[in-house]
């Protein structure tokens, strides 16, 4: 069928672009890396809206510093619509006066470089957005028409092998190829014959082997020997305080010190609590290497994740039924999938946070830095479309008082969404405090809201050195607030606290202190830990985890 | 790498089956179809999680018939995890022993069989989940052991191709396969060359050749004839009253006649509000026949959807610029990517349902009917984790007054979730009651909560024939509910309504009559509807819409 050209612009002007492409391109798709700057150039056109896969952890490095090259008086005004711009030559992009606009997540260590673009007006700012946000609106309004992508190996078809490290890949290139827009991967090696096929050649467009192998962050690697008391505290009040209390087997941890010490601790102040089995057994995470110990000790029955993380490779192959493995026998985590499992399928998050005002709201946004939230609004939030029940969801939804000005007299689950901090961070910064600075950055970054990772009305707990804030149990907004000053310590929240309404919190339940559960300070030592080393995971794992050499001081 | 046995109980576990079901399976992977049953008894043990593609539309019949077959003295207690069971032989399977425990979002024709079962306790019932909520679980503690999927086509090495109805086979496909599950497919023909690969070849087991066409029902096709005075009275209320109101232009349609109804007012109704390129722009929707005049006059940029619509393939095609249209120039909607999208992407979700309580909250169980909710739960709930800004998005959280005991001195916006009913519905059964049959259902089906479609505190419009109840700009529980009683005409709610209150009310912008709207009511004629039937529908489509024959009466 000939298709009227009045609906037929997006695959015309598509194969204008790849004839003018097709010089570059040999057999098996293949294009040799002297060649890619040219071929970008035939397929970019000015304006377009374009994805270059910048993932939390493998980036398509190659191909950016290629689209840095490209000719600007032809190139310009791009769209880039990207989980993550952690590199240089994301931001690059910007100061060369190829890309226009920015639709991201994460921006990790170039926060401060986008702001200061904003400001100067070198970068308009989409939004920033959770990761399966900027997912979805790829299939409606923010659908890339060229997508440079990353990949471990390619056959001489053009399939792909993603492997370890899939990622966004999956999610990218549909959207992408589904819209007759045009892939172009990067891939560490072309081989005969793939180890399986995790992205079909007809979904692609183009393929260069990459002169060097994509870049790598090991974004959830943490020391055990940089874990302090204070995080082991708070470790221990959320474990009896929360975890044993609510009976949550499903959960999220974040990539932070609290998180890594928690899963530190399950194998010894864990199993003194007799929670082996009744905590922990599914979790959405990464492959944590401090999770190596409760592996191994069978707490845990499936880890499904978003990512990989460098140095977990072998370990996780030798753990085929905790990990989730392919034919091939190795690992494949989508993004995206891992994120709707984190939304929908999970009954606790429990994360970190720079901030907390007194309502609840927190976030990681400073007044110079845009940083993006990556996942954590997506998992840090009640999911309203959630239909089935367990016994943690349903605990937490009854015991929130405040359900019935919501939805009557109507019953309803609730997920477990806790903000675990020190009353004083880096820096003797202060965690809780009147005023989040996204209101400041909102004002420097002409944002139209400040960027809140998570609101006041999802967080469920708040736990401190000075115990654990049950904010689900509060019947009314100045409870909620009272058990935020109770928790904040002598931060300028924490010291509007009154003694005798902090009297009243805990004798409702909704305020604890560490003695209230128990808990003696004294007792939250290194000792509890499972490994203090990233030396003694590697012995937990029998030699089968191996940390990147800056993690090695061995 | 060996890996441990301790570790690897599930690979040796399929490696068993797969050796087991080794003489059945030819080249190619190709099993002939008398050869099913006897591979079902390989591959299938007691007590397994599996899963029967059964669809929204398109259904695995052929193997699910199979699956009837199979000696119960060896496979029994099956756990049924799949998206909709709306086939007979679906629920066969309890009845025949077979199969014990389900997980669904969507049960159509079967929802009252279902209820039967469970009070007679013949099945025991999971959870009724909503799509995206299931597929999560696929990837954590609902893992299909085995699942039985189909496709239009194979070829000899067993890639599949899905195409116009691809739907859940690529979530099921990789739940399955990367947790060492099997998967088998039934596709309507092998081929030698695919369009296109959707599944490759090495995430599938056993490829069988059905003998007859998989089952595809039109679910979202609805004939304008059927159109009442009433619907367009509705669809003029919510098009002057919410999508010009709030300027919605990304939206979600359900499947009812509401929907259908406004789709066919905008190139009339919506023109004469100066609307075309203010609304409706990006849709995520299943190619609704009800769409084709909006599309022809321009209305429409992007359309993506869970799923395909029998009769549209040759239309679909032809407006490659609208709909999402692979390189082999037919459309592929993968109905989870699709619902990440319909959660985070649009700023409105408008669908009708069977029962509305006083505190607005909804559903369309009945006392012995387990319906399932498939989408709406999703669609029609508040995003939380949403970030990014949009007009209509921020009016509506901006006019919230309940937010700031939510979340304090702190803006945010709000999706916008219309329900559209007539006070009376089919055989004048009230839609506004005092309590939900989803209580009775509960209590007869033994679930732990009543099943509701869409909370009260998610919804924020409600038309009837009454009017606009803006119950997002209600400041309290008290005036929701008199808004709710407003809207609710002469039913048992309704009669309850104070005149001075409901005066209030229109004063106050919280309720708005059709005359407050500047609407008469005998101007909502079926002379606004821009197609009075399939047969102009089929004419606005240039003869490419092609209607199943049960629409046709010419």
């Amino acid at each position: 069928m000939t298709v009227d050209k009045k609906w037929n612009a997006i695959a015309a002007d598509t194969d204008e672009r790849m004839a003018a492409a097709a010089p570059f391109i040999g057999k098996g798709k293949e294009v040799h890396p002297d060649n890619v700057v040219p071929l970008l150039e035939a397929v970019i056109r000015a304006g377009d809206c374009l994805n270059i896969e910048g993932n939390n952890q493998k980036q398509a490095d190659f191909l950016a510093e290629c689209l840095n090259k490209v000719d600007k008086g032809k190139i310009h005004d791009l769209h880039m619509v990207q989980s993550s711009v952690p590199l240089a030559s994301h931001l690059d992009l910007f100061e060369n006066g190829i890309a226009k606009k920015l639709d991201f997540a994460y921006a990790g260590p170039m926060g401060a470089r986008i702001a200061k673009f904003i400001r100067e007006g070198t970068l308009e700012l989409g939004a920033i957005h959770t990761y399966l946000e900027l997912f979805g609106r790829y299939f409606l309004d923010l659908t890339p028409r060229v997508s440079l992508i990353c990949a471990y190996e390619a056959d001489r078809e053009g399939n792909l092998y993603t492997g370890f490290n899939t990622e966004d890949t999956p999610v990218i290139v549909e959207a992408t190829k589904f819209k007759k827009g045009i892939v172009i991967a990067q891939v560490n090696k072309i081989v005969d014959k793939l180890p399986r096929v995790d992205i079909p050649a007809d979904w692609v467009d183009a393929v260069v082997e990459s002169p060097k192998p994509f870049f790598l962050e090991p974004l959830f690697t943490r020391d055990p020997n940089l874990i302090t008391e204070g995080q082991i505290l708070l470790g221990m009040l959320a474990l009896k305080g929360i975890y044993k209390e609510y009976g949550t087997t499903r959960v999220n941890h974040g990539a932070g010190f609290l998180a890594a010490t928690i899963e530190l601790l399950l194998p010894t102040y864990g199993a003194s609590l007799d929670l082996k089995g009744k905590i922990c057994t599914h979790m959405m995470i990464n492959p944590h290497p401090t999770m190596i110990p409760a592996i191994e000790e069978g707490w845990t029955e499936v880890i499904y994740g978003p990512g990989g993380e460098v140095g977990m490779e072998e370990y996780v192959v030798a753990r085929p039924d905790v990990f989730c493995i392919g034919a091939d026998g190795t690992m494949r985590n989508n993004r995206a999938y891992s994120h709707v499992l984190g939304h929908y399928g999970l009954d606790m998050f429990i994360g970190g946070t720079l901030q907390i005002d007194p309502w609840g709201n927190s976030s990681t946004a400073t007044a110079s830095r845009v940083a993006g939230f990556g996942g954590a609004p997506n998992l840090g939030c009640d999911a309203k479309g959630r239909r089935h029940v367990t016994g943690s969801w349903l605990k937490c939804g009854k015991e929130f008082p405040q359900m019935e000005g919501q939805i009557g007299r109507m019953p309803r689950g609730k997920k477990l969404v806790v903000q675990g901090v020190e009353t004083f961070g880096d820096k003797r910064a202060p965690t809780f405090v009147e005023e989040l600075d996204a209101w400041k950055l909102a004002e420097n970054a002409k944002l139209d809201l400040p960027p809140v990772m998570i609101y006041g009305d999802d967080v469920t707990h708040i736990v401190t050195e000075e115990g654990i804030a049950y904010l689900s149990r509060c019947p009314s907004m100045e409870a909620r607030m009272a058990a935020i000053r109770a928790v904040a310590g002598v931060t300028e929240v924490g010291l509007k606290a009154k003694p005798e309404e902090t009297k009243r919190l805990r004798e409702a339940g909704i305020f604890k202190t560490p003695a209230d559960l128990g808990i003696k300070r004294e007792d939250a030592t290194r000792d509890l830990l499972a490994a203090k080393s990233l030396r003694e995971l590697v012995a937990w794992s029998g030699g089968l985890y191996n940390p990147p050499a800056r993690f090695r001081n061995w």
